[in-house]
């Protein structure tokens, strides 16, 4: 069956695709948007089905390889939309785009619905307010083999767009979930996960303490940093040691530094990336 | 003297101001500005001193106490601007301006006139394309106590006003040098620091090299890394271990977590910053 070829930028599918840029949208629909090749199938290799794949050969930058990725969705039964570069371009929600849009359901899981190993490095956030924070995070998680992130008391959705963008797909490979911080809580505990909660009103350095059993590194707010309710939980207060005139790491900055020092202490060498 | 008042959006020396956004005119200037109150006070207590100072008292977050650093500085024979809402808003390049511009004299230094103690810490940036990861690697050059970061064959300069938002100030207090590759290379060499270069292409791991002596940390363009001339030149190439399923992490956190091995290695504990 030939694809459905839109042409105009006013078309009532696109516009849809627009909507899928707000939060309501996204929470009614139970959809999110991911775009960009790369992102798209990393998705895709982390299992992820689309529903729609909105593609613009004219627009990839490799289109001869690159379309491959629209001929296996089609053969997955997944609805494939050739789209004009004038329509694409209006309907894509960063600049630049490189041809590829799709539509895929939405991550939305409770801790409840996390599983986790008897060793887990897992990664706690609360009421991270940058999309884009909260994507950087993901990226370290997933380079680090960390299990899971939460979002406590999220003030953002995984499905936010600049979140899907800066995570590079990564929202879709790593488990992900949202929960209230009581609930986060609970299931560190039911889990047996020590909580290491990061903060500059401890004198214990992020080096000083033992990782290498199942643990949760927490980190909060960019303006605020971590609840009482979360520190006071916490097996271990710890901070990052600062010599500096600016009074504070970047929040996905002090998450990788933390998460990274875990690694070192798990001994995980990683494989060689391809470059 | 009482201050200067504009009140018009389209006063001629709001629209200087708007021309140092570009890079030519940075260059021709030798200027470059500053937004934002803390960005601000991190460079005066820096030693910046400012050619001009605009400010609108309504849109300060803490008038009474924010408008001492007019005060101060018009004391110091800055000229100072108060400047009215609108035409502040319309002058100023970030979303929701808290009330400060400054214009300062840009930091044009070549790697020969850094000064470095016997076992310093630096950083090395080559070519590294987005302002906001430079500025990033300056936050967390400044919590490390680097003493100096140099871009080699810079992209961008360090006026770029993305850059100075990103680094939050911290581009006027920890020092800076723009040079070539071979110069840069060549001022390690003078001086004694051992370069290690990060790069996929490796089996040592960024936890297996010693950092204690003088030593530069060198980290390369977003899409393309290092280039040879910089990876011919490491006594070490190392690699962050890798496990996930994208390729890379951001260079910013590539950055921060090998920095903060570093760190942990020379026993540095910094100072508990207040909350």
């Amino acid at each position: 069956m030939a694809d459905l070829i839109i042409t105009s930028p006013s078309n009532p599918r696109l516009k849809s695709l627009a909507g899928l840029r707000r939060r309501r949208t996204r929470e009614e629909t139970g959809q999110t948007l991911i775009e960009g090749y790369e992102e798209l199938t990393l998705a895709l290799g982390a299992g992820v089905r689309p529903e729609a794949l909105y593609y613009c050969p004219e627009l990839m930058l490799d289109a001869p390889t690159q379309t491959r990725v629209v001929e296996q969705a089609r053969r997955d039964g997944v609805e494939t939309v050739q789209v004009s570069r004038t329509a694409f371009e209006r309907a894509a929600y960063r600049e630049g785009p490189d041809g590829f849009i799709a539509v895929v359901p939405s991550v939305v899981r409770a801790c409840a619905e996390l599983t986790v190993g008897p060793s887990a490095l897992t990664v706690l956030c609360q009421a991270v307010e940058k999309p884009g924070n909260l994507g950087a995070m993901l990226r370290t998680a997933d380079a680090a083999g960390a299990e899971a992130v939460v979002a406590a008391d999220p003030v953002t959705d995984w499905g936010n767009p600049n979140l899907v963008r800066a995570s590079k797909g990564t929202v879709f490979s790593v488990p992900v979930a949202s929960d209230s911080t009581a609930d986060t809580l609970a299931w560190l505990d039911t889990n047996g996960i020590a909580l290491i909660a990061t903060t500059p009103d401890t004198d214990l350095l992020h080096t000083e303490v033992d990782y290498t059993g199942a643990v949760a590194i927490a980190v909060g707010a960019e303006k605020y940093g971590l609840t009482d309710e979360v520190l006071d939980h916490a097996a271990h207060k710890v901070r990052i040691p600062m010599v500096g005139k600016a009074n504070s790491l970047n929040v996905a900055t002090s998450a990788a530094i933390v998460i990274y020092e875990a690694v070192r202490q798990r001994g995980a060498s990683g494989t060689p990336s391809p470059h």
